[in-house]
């Protein structure tokens, strides 16, 4: 089972900044630990600040990955373009947010992504990746 | 490690009412088999169609079990009193919807609920329960 | 043919409250005439101030009564359980109300419920029941 | 007792329309079964595209008939002429939807006319005309 | 000089409805009082229901009468098409209101129809029409 | 008759600024042909630049003056305490607009004072001043 | 003098909940200081989560008691129901909020059953009940 | 092939009013070359500017015309009547504009009729209709 | 203790106007008996009908008095700079509103100065002051 | 004769997506084809995901070109950098949409773009392009 | 040089209230400094909590200085009659703001001035007069 | 002392387009000069068309400069992920603005950069950047 992670604005600098909000692991220690816990799955990451590059990676794997995981950052809230991207390829994408979006800022309270995706997990920390994965997992156990 | 799972109005017709979509297994069927998957898990179920009771059912476990599902149906558009009683109390709890509520109608976009829960999962099917008690197991693991 | 007429909060009171608007008839006596009107329906009245039990009721009476009246009161314009009680049942719904609601205040003008029902009678004093109770044996004399 | 159906823009073409929806019957083939329902009901019809006409009609008859059944079609949500003229006659007027407009389009769940109105009376296909015409003779039979 | 009164829909009903507000002076007698009080202006006067002839109208009066005093009713509000009829011949047009509409229901306090015309005058009852034949007396006493 | 022209914010500058829109009289010049035209009326004039001010005055003249014509100026959009102070006098009250508001930003498209004076004049450069005196001149001649 | 006090859902966890804004002292406490504080004052007092419970009480207590204070908590903000049985009921209702809702979340600045109380209380902690009963005794002492 | 162009309102004052903007050129002018540029089109052409009758000649044509452009002028922006008098018939519709009505007024920025046409075209003077007797062409020439 | 009364606008007209609705009494009658009420307490008022006049009024008494009820009038709901006046204070300001605003006019249901406030009363008519006076008398008595 | 047709996100995948809805042929067939049609033009063609891409690319071409066709996919209904592009510019530029957008999502129904553009072409299919091409062609015949 | 200082209500209470934030500088404190560090300027200050004094002083100053600075507190955001007098004068006027008004509250984020006056500059505590008259040297330095 | 120019879309164009409105001298020409004024600075500059660049130029000058001038141009008012980059890094950020946007379009009066940067500066032409650099220059001097 392959499953790509897409990271969107700003996600670059886990770790780095806000630490005392976000902790101090990197996404890459982080990535490494999710690796061990689910090495049946074949795990990609991918990130980028620049939208459109979010839409070419998500076509490049769209017809072929059995996931995705997209934390679009910032974008989630405005990008009816990353939406479209969704909807246009067949692999199945689910939202991911680090933080609980609806605990913060108005304007992060909607989401142009949500409605396109599989489904929509927010707001458990790095785990919220973990999430991900295992809904992925328990799928292929069922025979989905 | 003990959790909750509460359901709202019109939970308790799963299986019952519009199979093509819910499938036919009922949510005790389905219960069965979520408690089989994590036996180190002590879990418990409650329903009610009536708001109060809802809230009456999260003071009486949210002082000293760890962990609540909560999935409030449709008040969780607009209720202001179920969200006063998460906050209220000290256990942590998840927001979970089995259909991915940003692809339905408008008035179902808002949650007066995830703003005071420590996250949301929603869009998974019976599945996003499977992965609220994912998260609890996860972070008892890591002993946050 | 049995149809059920469901009254939502505060319509226990009628012909005790307000008796220059709604009268002095109790829904009871009304009732009681709206049954002689009709010999050839088994008709049925349950009233709760209870969001919860209205819901309840129509979950019981919902897949094997013909027809259900509800009017429910203030519950009408907020409450999105409701609008899924009556989705998730089979027997038709027929939304009604005594006054008509878009003569009064603003937030009167939406109904949440409507949408789900076969279809709405509203301002037609008590006399709106009878209408509905006619709907169901027009439609029975054709044979849909 | 005269009553008098007046219908809006578009509803001349049932029964040539969307015949799947609203069936293949046309409006004068039902006028004349609802005349044969009602025999003691002198019954008129009026039907015009243009909404200055529609008003023309209801001064006519609106200070000596006994009822309007007024389906007003795409007018309901935006003529204040047509709200100002109900206000404007003595006969009582109730509003008719053969569709359950809550059902449609955002832009069809405003009515201006519906507060000038008696009441209001939507989603019973044809039948709503059936039930309109009921309430001016159990409001003639209890002499009000 | 020659000026238009153009009266749209409903107002053909003044002194016969609702005399306990406009009283029981029809706008006939009014106009006969109106043209007395100015002997040396050529008043004309249209009244019609439908949206288009009143535009109609303004066409044909438009290019060479000296001025125009519309009272289009429940047009006022909402008429696009009534909008641009005005800005698009040269006669000036005076918007005129026998009753004040922002004391009357919400969706009476914008006016489609005032921004294109050279001003308004609401609320003084039948003497609205008497303040705007002044103004074009004025100004023609001034040589404007 | 004793009338009142109370003017707000701004309107002294009438004549010195913006003169090709506003021209180049000054407000007393003007006052001074008004007077003139209407030799049979006792015309006062209040100006100030402070909304409380406005208010006291309208208290001061506002149990025995025959009328005020009030220009309220910026204070028009935003000042519920004019409303009130209309609301809470005897002497009736025009609201005065030298340009035509609906024709100039959205934010001037609202009057909080209109719908508390007897009616509204706008648009007619200083001769709306001429109209609302010519109101209570007619009024008066008609011993209302 | 009989008064009763209604408080709606969650107000049972006073003390127990949140110490450092809402103190220790349980609502028990307080209210045997209350009772203190007016001997003359025959208190009652009721607590619910559920909706519908609260509009039972109201009904209930309605038509004889002199007074009654209504803390609807979370329900104030939606609740047209509860509005509906303050409205249905003879006995005069104050509106009570122990903390200053104005400076809260955007969602806790409207109230549905303000509007249909004598008057609002909010802001004052616990006191805030002592000024409700106060009121009761000021008014009955002027004997109105 | 069958092409209907019908105008609505003030259309018919073309080359006649705003001839800087407009040009001088009358509808009937261009409409003469129009049908040069296409002899292989039996076009027509219908302008009123009463509502209703746009209605009826769109119901006229609707059901063995090729095709229809319509500009509905000022009606495009409120007319629900003729969004279902275009989805009650057979023959396509293409929404037509000479401006572009999105460099223009707030309230020309919604269309009620686009969303029930094949498509829209505006903002190209005069050559809108061009281009859509062009798709109509291109359309036949491929046999769809 | 020192308690500042400070009202705004219009307020120095009651006893003079309206007088059905708030009687007869001046407020310096009610001011005087206020005092007889409370001995223990010194209370001064103030009024005007200028907003920066309050705004002076309260800083001046900001720092040293121990309590300020303010009944802002018509400013209440739109006045940012007396909302910044009472935050710049020590003193606590309570708001006061003789009628219940909840009641009256949409503009009327929010205030800007409340949220700035210990807390709010409203709608006991002038009572509402003696409230507020109780309020500091109780929080004196406990020592707070 | 200079023709850029500029495609947005999501573009590139026409043919290979959603087959059903748009076809199973590629833009890249699909321009061939255009090119055929249009001898006399010289056409290019440029695509990108990048939004920042498509502004480089209107800024290469937009100072020398004969016009430029632009298709911005799910940029067109939030980006304020494309609208000043195209106003920098002194090629004029065609909105194009290949879908009838407004028979689409609500949040699909404002154009940041098109009130910068000539005009506004959509619903056509790939032939939106044809028409765009063909105004060129009509333009440049008439020696605009 | 002369630049004139204005500032609005419950400036004057800078360095005497929450010092914390504002520190312990006194405005006259601050502007010797200001007049120190920019010689060659006259420097005038003016303060008022009235908004008409406000509008008097910019119609004092406003036809012969050469800069105002603005601050207009919290008049900023709802104040008409404040725009029209920076509109009415001929100096130039910055709107000044020592926070960042986008960082609090939402009623802070609309400014009814800053569109009257040449610039904006806000968020850069004391700082922000200094770039106020840095802007008026710097154009004086440069000719313009 | 290191500072960050970093300009955002279209601002390339200075100077080349719409010289009117933004004069003749290019962004270099003007970066020449403000060099030459502040020579104590070490100036850098960066311009992008993609949002994307503009992030990672954030980030990489945002943890080691002393202060960025940030234009985002049309970004400005609904990127999230910009506003998202000036809050992860530790380089304080100054808003900067050509043109006053509050004299513009409606769609330009909201920012969502301003709330996460130090301040604001509008409006003052290429004399916003002398500004911003004026504000670090006098900050660095008062060590602060």
């Amino acid at each position: 089972m392959k499953i790509m992670v897409i990271n969107g604005p700003n996600l670059n600098l886990l770790g780095r900044r806000e630490k005392e909000i976000y902790g101090t692991e990197t996404f890459d220690e982080y990535f490494a630990r999710l690796e061990k816990a689910y090495p049946q799955v074949e795990l990609h990451y991918f990130q980028s600040n620049v939208e459109g590059e979010l839409i070419n990676e998500l076509q490049r794997v769209g017809f072929h990955f059995d996931g995705v995981l997209l934390n679009a950052g910032g974008f989630t809230h405005t990008s009816v373009a990353l939406r479209d991207a969704v909807l246009s390829i067949t692999t199945p994408v689910i939202e991911i947010h680090i933080s609980n979006v609806l605990k913060r800022e108005e304007f992060r309270h909607t989401s142009m992504i949500a409605g396109a995706c599989v489904g929509s997990i927010s707001g458990f920390g790095l785990k919220s990746y973990n999430l991900g994965v295992e809904y992925f997992v328990l799928r292929d156990r069922e025979g989905e």
